[in-house]
């Protein structure tokens, strides 16, 4: 099943997305579940029973997508988290996930626009999977881990480079409004049994500037839901983006960064595509 | 003025705190602002009506104090702040803050425990001052900085030291449950014009531990401010949690570290005492 949150006739509202249309599921449980966030606390039961059967009331073109999860309590992203990435950053080897916060207003949906910050020429893409957590828990095992999930979409963890490398800590290049994309959907977990068999592509314009297996994670979704729940409890609606592989702009030769209209995508097998147009601020 | 944040009479409330007691003021301007972050976005102009010429309605110790704002949107904390601290950690000397970013889970209020994780024997006190957001602002110029602070209190930004270091990213030390405390109450800006001119002092079990002025630091409160909301929007309620002086219990010989049945305190000229019992997970 796909999920989606969007804008549609005036309300924000989410959904099941399928090959003829969006079932709308706020006029059908929104009284009770306003948000996919809130919908995702009831385990989903309520999602399943409301779409059985029904048929969609919108058209994918109707509809302004927001991101996946619009107001999630925790945006918790893995820097350097495959091997080819790590090196061409030359950051050393470490022997824990490396953790930053993102906040939601960072985040834009499926075609809606980046922003290139106007203090910035170094807007970099980097193509990730993102984990939607569907149960709340902490001090979760690695063995348990992925029954934590929701779900699992495409997220362009978009940097400003110049501001990421002011100090040590990455917050302020992470940071800057509509920087990142979060979406088109996100595919349940019933459907994605195992995230390390998944591919990401990442495209500029339409053409490939990465290309990673997931399979490749320093360390596997299990690890970082292990190790993230150990220092924060997680909840339904969080996000954890868990890295980006080799082929990021600013270590190519020439650095190669967003302008405005620029079109980035990110697309993962099995989920689908995330596209964003590039505007300046 | 002061105003805290409380859970009394089986309700979340705010009030403005007196020397002869907490005038409620849920129970007066509740329906319109339900939290202090509401009634900041209010300007404080209702905060001040509806509390004038009133008499307390609580006593101190009739109430359980909450964090300051017990619902920030934004916690911005700045590390390496105070050039006796930068010394002490080694870290080298940069052009521009250090930041990083806690959640709000990992706060507790005036009074009320901090908890050592159990899986580090690693806690560690941090004395700040903390300043709240009263006026949202993007871009704010440094001569502005100061009419959007609504006011200042004290933070203690308790580390755990050995998962703050696992990567280069702080995120993990910063962000266990109820690690940080945050209180005992604001006060407003109109009171503090100047906040470089206040004095932080920390002290662990009656024992002064740290002692800073504020005028020390690297880069002051109108910088940080300026700084922040170029990459963030800032709004009423957010925190800045200005860095800590010299005197980090991990870094002294032998290191010193809080174990439970410890007291911390974080005292500010002006503002008052924040104090924490620190207990085990």
């Amino acid at each position: 099943m796909k999920l989606a949150s969007f804008r549609a006739r005036g309300r924000e509202s989410y959904g099941v997305v399928t090959d003829e249309g969006i079932i709308d599921l706020v006029s059908r449980i929104g009284t009770n579940f306003p948000t996919l966030r809130q919908a995702l606390k009831s385990g989903m039961n309520d999602v399943r029973r409301a779409s059985r059967g029904q048929f969609p009331d919108l058209r994918l073109t109707d509809v302004s997508f927001l991101p996946v999860i619009p107001d999630p309590r925790r945006i918790l992203c893995i820097g350097v988290n495959y091997e080819g990435h790590r090196a061409e950053t030359g950051r050393p080897m470490t022997q824990h996930p490396t953790v930053f916060i993102r906040f939601a207003s960072t985040l834009a949906g499926h075609l809606q626009t980046l922003v290139k910050p106007r203090v910035s020429e170094m807007f970099d893409f980097e193509g990730e999977l993102a984990v939607v957590i569907g149960r709340a828990g902490r001090y979760i095992d690695e063995a348990e881990a992925l029954g934590h999930v929701a779900g699992y979409t495409c997220f362009n963890d978009g940097s400003v480079r110049d501001w990421q490398n002011h100090t040590s800590q990455f917050t302020p290049g992470k940071n800057f409004p509509s920087t990142g994309g979060f979406g088109p959907w996100m595919v349940t977990s019933d459907e994605i049994r195992d995230p390390s068999r998944l591919t990401i592509v990442t495209r500029l314009n339409g053409s490939e500037v990465q290309r990673g297996a997931c399979s490749d994670m320093t360390f596997t979704v299990p690890k970082l839901i292990s190790y993230i729940s150990t220092f924060t409890p997680l909840a339904p609606g969080d996000v954890i983006a868990t890295g980006t592989p080799a082929g990021v702009g600013y270590k190519r030769t020439p650095p190669l960064f967003m302008k405005p209209g620029d079109i980035c995508e990110v697309e993962i097998t099995g989920i689908g595509t995330l596209r964003n147009v590039v505007k300046a601020e």
